[in-house]
């Protein structure tokens, strides 16, 4: 159309000109693109440029992702926060920081995925946030699920970031590359014993295990958060009192996972563990008003945890256009 | 730096090779310039793309901005939200919804603004979107206050949107532009007569008044919601039972006039009438669970209206990757 019709408009007759018909009308518009905006958003934590870059999505049933709760009770915690009822979309979102000549990159991301799969956007708003995976000097690791690790290789298998340093936790190595370890791990996790062998493989020689509470490098410190995996880490980015926890998958979704942070969930190595890591930290997190990312925060995964009934919430930090 | 120093790092001896230096390490990378993300996000309501265009923000002292509370009860809920207590700073974002060859916007944000302002982002943000100025088919008003049509002129003065036809809310239209009425305004917004005269000036024939009520154009309805202005108008974008209501400035920023309905803000014109009609469309969109998006919502400005005790919440909606 272009115009509106004039049994659609109730108008003053003193304005109103129907008859005056705009250059629009005659030379209707394409329609644009429906393109996205690229998915990466930039702040700072004192000297630090963080900038968080989407790795897209995915979705699983909701049952069964929750271990220790109905499902109706779940399904009524995410309509509350107007998410789906019958799956779970699980986003991910990487966290760079770059200060001086380091530029640190916590965890991977899903890597190269299949067409149309809707994880995998990580190496695309890379390039849009101007992000050469060449220039990333440290990957350092939360823990070694695989939508963490996968995108150590590239298209051909060998190093997406071929002149990085790569930081582990080092029980997360220890348990993870040995194999004597398969029979105490849940049957779901096995799978990550042969993953964390090929995905490092091509950084031989460039991974260093780092003790969870250790200064990792210069800035970026670490806390011991093991549960979700064996050796699961927190990050911590400061530079004075500036400050930004990492917190991996201390949670997963924090509209689940900070409201009722006893509930355990499918991917959890040991849930009572992890159950009593998440209070502990985010028990901080909220004391100490800390800024917070995690990898499975609503894009872009940077706010506040704030104290709510017996647990959580996730207050995303303001979005702003100067950096 | 580029590699974490020995002494930094507390390693497991069988991996850590710290004399191997990345190549990184030889050839520091220069850092990435600090731009931030372009300010437009897309999704659907039905037929409708929708995507919403940052303008930036201004800010103001948070004292007096809330006419019938104390600072201290103002402040107190600001820092419940992470949001600071010496001033609060007020986000722009305009909706545009495309069909066919409607491309409707609704207000027309800050224009041309000085060097160095932070408002005035919308022109940049919607060339980043690949949304041309001169392809607008519709600029739908929802009140005059200048943020909200100062962008109707373009650096020279003419029409920013030359070929839209721009339809107004009868009653806004006939207070404004009744000079009459200037004894009856209060004194702060009396200015909004001449900037009134100024800004619709280039689009002679081509303003339409419409009813609050009233569907302005197919697809796009009206609701009248007047007390921030004498003739605010919530607009309610539909197709079949998918629905967005453009709250306009309904709300200021949701963590103060969601959870505090009742506040009066230095901006209303009726104060007492812009609280009931708050609370009155609150309802409405909560009762609904009605996707939402408001001028002064933090990007990008699209959620639900959740209620909570005594008022309501905002919810941000899911932030996708895929349109």
């Amino acid at each position: 159309m272009g115009l509106p019709r004039r049994h659609t408009l109730i108008g003053s007759a003193a304005i109103a000109a129907a008859a005056a018909l705009p250059a629009a009308a005659q030379a209707p518009a394409p329609a644009p693109a429906p393109a996205q905006a690229p998915g990466y958003y930039r702040f700072r934590v004192g000297g630090w440029l963080v900038t968080m870059v989407h790795d897209g999505f995915f979705r699983r049933p909701l049952e069964g992702f929750v271990r220790n709760a109905p499902l109706a009770e779940v399904q009524a915690l995410m309509a509350e926060h107007f998410q789906p009822t019958d799956h779970i979309q699980v986003p991910f979102t990487v966290t760079f920081a770059q200060r001086g000549e380091v530029l640190a990159v916590f965890d991977a991301g899903n890597g190269v995925t299949p067409a149309g799969a809707t994880a995998g956007r990580m190496i695309a708003n890379m390039a849009a946030a101007g992000i050469d995976p060449a220039r990333v000097t440290h990957v350092i690791h939360s823990h070694f699920h695989g939508d963490h690790i996968n995108g150590l290789l590239n298209a051909e298998g060998g190093a997406a970031f071929p002149n990085a340093q790569v930081l582990v936790p080092a029980p997360e190595w220890a348990w993870w590359t040995d194999e004597g370890n398969q029979s105490r791990t849940p049957e779901g996790q096995r799978p990550t014993f042969a993953n964390v062998a090929r995905r490092f493989a091509p950084y031989q020689g460039r991974v260093t295990p780092f003790t969870p509470g250790a200064e990792v490098i210069a800035g970026i410190a670490s806390l011991p958060a093991h549960g979700h995996t064996p050796g699961h880490t927190v990050l911590r980015l400061h530079d004075g009192a500036e400050q930004l926890l990492f917190l991996g998958d201390l949670t997963n979704r924090p509209e689940a996972m900070m409201r009722r942070p006893e509930w355990q969930i499918i991917f959890d190595f040991d849930g009572d563990a992890a159950a009593a890591t998440r209070r502990r930290i985010l028990e901080m997190a909220a004391s100490e008003r800390v800024r917070v990312s995690g990898y499975h925060f609503p894009f872009p995964a940077n706010g506040f945890v704030a104290r709510e009934g017996n647990g959580f919430r996730f207050v995303p930090a303001e979005w702003s256009s100067v950096v």
